[in-house]
């Protein structure tokens, strides 16, 4: 079972689009907990409600080495039927991308990877040839400075850059495992995008702490028979409460979170 | 010190703009040797006619831990009036970009870093705003699918995206710590990109396996009086032989591009 339908199957079983970014930071989490055991803990808590996981490997790097291990055992700890998306943002060229698909693919098993398009074609080839695993292509970003060349116009029918990147990474989606990072916070772009590829794999960032509106992001983002959008939220999850019934909260967040945008999906 | 005094003060002892690239590859490495000892072999052997020493940490996390550790013990031994430059093509936003800040330059101590323009000003600032580190910003690569968005055509005036990408980096360089990635294998775009910002440094892969024609790019990458030009090869020398005898290879290999890159440099 690849990716696509991997990713179509959990979000029916737990009528769930929600995916849960696990991003710890220990200036956020209980005191005295690991980064696994943390991370154990809302896996357990919220694995009914959600349809993916995602982890920013940023922050176990910054850790160090346990808690680049701790990643490892997550990845192992995620239920079977749920994918996980190490968002990781790689892009480089020839043997260096192999490498990065080798890191990610083979040894953090990932199901799904973020990667950056500005290198071209032949830097997302070793992870787009991964035909049972999924490729998420930075497109729209939810952040302030995404404008600096995200919306610049290109070319003579003034389509603007994150416009080119998605028509680009549509055409190179010959194995049906490829998507786009569209950040919440650009609900316009997000409508966009998803009238033209309503096929195309989203992954929605932004949602709770960067303020993305939830109604928009569901009515926009979303197609009506596909499961094929994954709207992430992290910090508004996993930190919904700092002590010792972080994970009931986690849950609680999970849940609403999941029926809010159930409720706004028609 | 910061990077740039510290790039300039070495380039000057060692009369050489060559940066060898520590990219460890088992089937290319002699038998049975540990990446750190590779590496040390290879930094003992050439350290007298570089500028820089550049790892790409795709090759050190395909590898796993142990890998990873021996690149901390690489940074480490490189002698102290060396820069390292992480080659990581990082990018991404807020607490994440902090994130890898701090993996990159406090956790592995580099002097410099690469990274990706698609985000925008934010997701590099953190790495912009460690005044005494190096940043170099991806802008025209030297792989074949490059062309795919550096080379769109963008706005009013039809520069290209790579030129847009350059012009805000320099914009950005308000400490003087930022740099521009030009792969040897577009001469013209290089000629353009130093004519325009003789001050910006540059790191200039592609030279030796990638083909760049080195003649051109040491007449079009460097500037008369200052040493703020980087030329990075890495297999041709750090696999001039798989033999016992693969650190004396290095070694001449390393002292005749250097010497070769000094002819053409007037």
């Amino acid at each position: 079972m690849n990716f696509t339908e991997k990713l179509a199957k959990i979000s029916l079983k737990n009528r769930s689009l929600l995916c849960v970014g696990l991003d710890p930071d220990p200036a956020l989490m209980p005191e005295k907990i690991g980064v696994f055991e943390f991370n154990k803990a809302i896996i357990d808590a919220t694995a009914d409600f959600v349809c993916a996981y995602k982890p920013n490997i940023a922050f176990y790097e910054a850790m160090g080495h346990e808690a680049v291990e701790a990643l490892h055992e997550t990845i192992s700890y995620v239920p079977k039927e749920i994918p996980t998306i190490i968002d990781a943002k790689r892009g480089d060229i020839g043997n260096t991308a192999k490498a990065y698909a080798r890191s990610l693919f083979d040894r953090f098993n990932a199901d799904a990877i973020t990667a950056s398009p500005y290198l071209g074609y032949d830097s997302l080839e070793p992870f787009i040839e991964r035909r049972d695993r999924g490729v998420f292509i930075l497109c729209r970003t939810s952040n302030p400075g995404a404008a600096d060349f995200q919306s610049l116009p290109v070319g003579e029918d003034k389509k603007l850059l994150y416009e080119v990147v998605a028509e680009k990474v549509n055409e190179w989606n010959k194995h049906g495992n490829l998507g786009l990072v569209v950040g919440a916070t650009y609900p316009e772009e997000l409508k966009l995008i998803r009238q033209r590829y309503p096929e195309i794999l989203l992954l929605i960032p932004g949602v709770g702490a960067q303020g993305g509106e939830l109604e928009q992001v569901v009515k926009y983002g979303t197609d009506k028979g596909r499961r094929r959008t994954v709207i992430n939220s992290s910090r508004q999850i996993i930190f919904a409460s700092r002590g010792k019934d972080f994970a009931d909260a986690a849950a609680k967040a999970a849940r609403e979170l999941r029926d809010r945008i159930n409720a706004f999906w028609r």
